[in-house]
């Protein structure tokens, strides 16, 4: 099989993975961030490096956005919302930034593979990803043909990239404003 | 427009880039990781983010895989291999790390949306992710619907995790294997 | 009081600190290290900052050292070392890691404040680091003059660059060495 | 020679080294934190660590404080202040930034042990953490008996805690506030 039929065959694991969302689900996730004072976003691994890119983008967006674990991220607080990847659902660090959030008052927005996880129970908002359906669909007889929770991050990162479009728009965030909060120190 | 909507032109736009991949390019570029004493990973923003998604799995899949900036990242040398991603083949970081992993003999592959820049004339091995020709396409006539560059971000993490698939043919990495490997302090 | 005289108090507790440090808590650290197969480092926030501090002269020095939480650190096994920096000894993350590293069968090595901590119950070898004795000592009547965790911080970067040195002796690395181990890819 | 005795020459040797910095340069270093809207922090290795343990206090005193490189940081601009470590001044990253700072108006201090180096002439305020006058002093005969920079990143390290301190009574930041603002997603 060449790299071409490989790379098909992955995008047509993530196009079946993300026809499956649920709209409803992705409204209330768009919703929460009208009401946020501040975003945080955590995640372990991969769903982390995901989590990142998203809040790099609401930053440009003009949110003001922090990565849990990053040096100068502040406590977080009511009225935040927090936003955490984990495709098991039942990251530990993930699952207790979800309750240290939930204690203080913010808002959690999950998004899993596993709708009903721990960290799914803990949040007020659930978007699910799910690739385990793949096991029995046409794309793989056997499955994602990828290794480990590789599909559930790529769905992520262009559902996430997608909601990035959407909120850009109720934000009316312009090109040029976006682009004059780029990083200048890279 | 619904987020069902704007998924699907996000996911038309990746598959535009991939499709338009030069396949001899994916060739060598899989072709170096066979020489390749160790890997060592760069980018910037967005970019390095990717390219650590990557660096993740060439570890579970069993290279001696570093990230450029990393607390305990060594020292480059000859024998080595560089991958740096950049979509505009000009981020000065970048550039830097080519010129210096070139400087000590190691081989240098880059993946930019630029295969005429500064960053593709230092590189021994160039994947170009192009996303310019959109602006002229039927996916969308005013090109890439989404900021900056989202498009080559995109389109680079699922070539990545498509040439780890094989990658792990070629080292005949086992899922046993590659899961022992996974990070077990989260 | 001009900032020279705050640097004096600070050095002044610094100083007091490490004056209690158990010789023999230091020793077994240190033993530690002859065993080790591979060296694995953890702490959150500042103490995790000191933590990486240490790990990367770990690396000039010779050793295969990792930062928990960094991109390629791969899963700690048997025969490896996990140091964990926790002032309060409470820290959860440092806490689940030097769990999980016991439970594989790893070392695990403690830098606390607080030698009766849930942390250094779960090590094999703690160094104690105690600041609490300053609020009754001459140094300052109040305790120390700094914030929350500071002193513990500076003394854990004091102490491990001091076992720096021992190590490089026990490990006969040499200066040119450890230069040419140094990361060119900054 | 027992680790004890190595605690002591290190400790004397930051001793000898911050006895020696310049009063009014820390002043001016002061000074630049009244006035600035943000506070940015650089530096790159064992330098960037101490960056970072810095930038996390200032966020804790009520800076807007950011470091270079992390997720979310935004574009520095006119009326920032850009704070950047570097032992030789020569680093090539920490000397881009601090030139971009320059050229968008921001103001930029350095911390470097070089106070003729590359980086100290882009800067608007140098504090010199020298250490090479060890090399004929008493503390040493030789110099520094520490690998490479390691003097610096500690000096550099106790001053900007000191300098903490300072701020803190300048800011008039209580311990309450200063714990409140602290990370609670560790």
């Amino acid at each position: 099989m060449s790299l071409a039929a490989t790379v098909k065959t992955v995008l047509a694991e993530v196009q079946a993975c993300l026809d499956r969302i649920d709209d409803r689900q992705v409204r209330a996730f768009l919703s929460a961030f009208g009401k946020a004072k501040r975003v945080f976003v955590t995640g372990q691994g991969r769903s982390g490096l995901v989590g990142r890119a998203f809040a790099k983008r609401l930053m440009h967006i003009g949110f003001e956005a922090y990565v849990a674990g990053e040096t100068t991220t502040p406590a977080i607080s009511k009225g935040d919302l927090l936003v955490a990847c984990s495709a098991s659902g039942a990251t530990t660090t993930t699952c207790a930034h979800a309750e240290t959030a939930r204690k203080v008052g913010a808002e959690v927005a999950a998004l899993t593979a596993k709708p009903t996880s721990r960290l799914a129970k803990q949040s007020h908002v659930v978007v699910g990803l799910e690739t385990r359906f793949l096991r029995r669909n046409l794309v793989s007889p056997l499955g994602s043909a990828q290794f480990s929770t590789t599909l559930f991050e790529q769905a992520c990162l262009i559902l996430l990239d997608a909601a990035c479009l959407e909120l850009m728009k109720r934000r009316k965030a312009s090109t040029a404003q976006m682009q004059a909060r780029h990083a200048n120190l890279e």
